[in-house]
């Protein structure tokens, strides 16, 4: 459901359940993507909307929406000998500031006390 | 299905045949708006991308994609007495170059001949 390479993963939003998805995208930002970007195409483009406003609001704080991007691809439907256009969304979530870190500010306490 | 204020047009997306939304954003720019905003929740986001692309790629030569917006709002549900939240999204299709204005043209190479 997710690719992950270098600090950019991909979550391709299809017609499994929502929370599918933002755990798809929990897990590229825990794996320590900087940017998550949600791909959709044709009436998965509201469920990946979904994705990105739920994921945001209730799950990762400083997270926010970056670049979205529409456009459209072809589709061939070989029984009928034509194409069709579908449209598509790609909608960049990036991460806004750092995880903080607990335990180096942990060390850091204890020498301020030795000190 | 659509205002119009000043040179922003709003076009509110909802389940009507494609055409008509795609048909009132022509309305909208023969109209003189140099922004038409393309206003969208739940399932019908993926219409209005659908509108968006149409729109675009096939009737206006000109007429770039601006910003995207997504968002979610809170609906009431009153026989349940309790709240869900719907997804939102705004796309603003913006005229890029200003219409061709034939008679000057004809008016100029005019001149230029007895140049």
């Amino acid at each position: 459901m997710y690719t992950l390479s270098k600090q950019v993963a991909t979550v391709y939003v299809g017609r499994k359940p929502l929370m599918n998805y933002v755990l798809a995208v929990i897990t590229g930002f825990n794996a320590g993507a900087e940017e998550v970007t949600l791909k959709a195409r044709g009436r998965a483009l509201s469920h990946a909307v979904d994705v990105a406003e739920v994921a945001r609001s209730r799950f990762l704080e400083g997270v926010k929406v970056g670049k979205i991007k529409i456009g459209s691809e072809e589709i061939s439907i070989e029984e009928q000998n034509r194409t069709r256009n579908v449209s598509t969304m790609e909608i960049t979530l990036t991460r806004s500031k750092p995880k903080p870190k607990v335990k180096p500010k942990r060390k850091r306490s204890q020498k301020e006390k030795k000190e």
